[in-house]
């Protein structure tokens, strides 16, 4: 294999870092691992181990947000205000496209780039039109709308869509913009407020469970009516609960009644299949 | 001009249709507008009329719907189930694929041709990303996200969108498959169902329209939370009232509070430009 030939991934995350070295259909033939300290020290290192292994024809990078992904945008590639010490205002892409003036980079925001790899390798292999929302911490989606990752004019903040209250619910809400937004009422720290407990110790039959599905399926009738995806990946911590997603699914469509074609025979609400390895595998799918 | 630089549109609409030959900048140099009656009858004569007037190496087409709209699909460029009498099953496509076996033909919904002619040539010219939301007998929007039009994988539903409901209503909605969807909430109907009379004749002060822009403000909240549009043009019927669009302007932005970039400065909510040569000019740009 030529030197040429070599495409560059970077997977960039609030706690850890992931480069590597693959190609453009997304196999990795080497990574490195790390913790993501200071933007110096985090993108230094990045840059250092790819040219430690050539120049790349090209570099794909997903990284956490918000994030400027919108070519010609002054922003471009860099992270805006974000609540992680040393990193608001940063460019991520510059160090890069110092280094590697000949190579073609792209960056996107990590569920995105996650998005594109389960679209093109894993749960929703094949599929052009496709949303990945994840839920932990926050919640967040990835949109693959006819095979282009939408952006919109900034990006989408899925989290803080405003979705109906469930009937039985008296919680204010976490969001500190939105209280009753659906991150406000369905993230990990909204479940653990309401019930007391984390929502990794809260057992199957709790109720917490069928409220947290109906607020997620309210949340994939919202991505149906506004860009109709022929499949939903659900991931991220609190999606790992026991049945969670024929939870979703079964309130989807009983409060679709019937009327979105998308739906099919299903399954339509799915979990993901490439784990650990849909950041990095999207970042090199992107390049 | 020579035969082969010209470009054919057909805005089909469920009461009026419109062919026309143009430039590809939209610019419609001869049209003819007549009814909407039976299918044979209604495409045969834009068909004929097209005929006459040479061979177009485009023709962009703009439809009611249900349509399908997704190429490879079997249902691209047919009407899928529809309550226009006859319509039902009826490939709008295949009449101008077989008279002119050599154009390049194109078929999308009305309102997303609506979206893309707003967006090249009138209220948000200039812009890639955009959404257009209508409001008459139902709701639909037409989203342009990168600069390509959003079909998902059939195509999207945006009236049957889930919102809160507003705290001071207690009507039922009228949506026959889900009641309190935004359509089933927000149509004209609706409106006509809520407060008794007619839209068109509810006077500028009356609640009627507090309530109207609440909700229409949540629909625009939902697309900025999923496509994040740079723009969001409203238009149709119940659009026209008094001071509507700076109405749903200012509950979006304080819903918003702060947080979804796109908003700017404004105005954000605009009414369409183009009015009556929307749906025409977008056929041709769609060619």
């Amino acid at each position: 294999m030529s030197q040429d030939k070599l495409i560059g991934g970077l997977e960039l995350g609030g706690t850890k870092t992931v480069v590597a070295i693959g190609t453009e259909a997304g196999v990795v033939l080497e990574e490195e691992r790390f913790a993501t300290t200071t933007p110096a020290e985090t993108l230094d290192r990045a840059v250092t181990w790819l040219e430690e292994r050539g120049q790349p024809s090209a570099i794909g990078i997903g990284a956490f947000g918000p994030l400027g992904v919108v070519r010609g945008q002054d922003q471009y590639g860099c992270l805006l205000s974000t609540p992680k010490e040393g990193w608001s205002d940063i460019s991520i892409l510059a160090p890069f496209a110092k280094a590697f003036p000949h190579a073609r980079l792209n960056i996107e925001t990590d569920v995105n780039a996650a998005t594109l790899a389960e679209a093109r390798l894993g749960a929703a292999k094949g599929l052009d039109d496709v949303a990945y929302i994840t839920i932990g911490t926050g919640i967040g989606a990835g949109i693959l709308a006819g095979g282009h990752l939408i952006h919109g004019s900034l990006h989408p903040e899925f989290g803080h869509l405003k979705v109906p209250r469930h009937p039985d619910d008296r919680f204010d809400g976490v969001c500190q913009f939105h209280h009753d937004c659906l991150e406000g009422l369905a993230c990990g720290p909204a479940i653990a407020a309401r019930w007391g407990t984390a929502a990794v110790d809260l057992p199957a039959d709790h109720p917490a469970w069928e409220m947290e599905a109906w607020y997620l399926a309210h949340g994939a009738l919202s991505l149906l009516s506004i860009v109709a995806p022929a499949r939903i990946i659900i991931g991220g911590g609190v999606s790992q609960a026991e049945s969670f997603h024929e939870k979703v699914e079964n309130i989807l469509r009983e409060i679709a009644a019937g009327y979105f074609h998308p739906l099919g025979e299903g399954p339509y609400i799915v979990p993901p299949a490439l784990g650990q390895q849909a950041g990095i595998a999207g970042a090199l799918l992107l390049a």
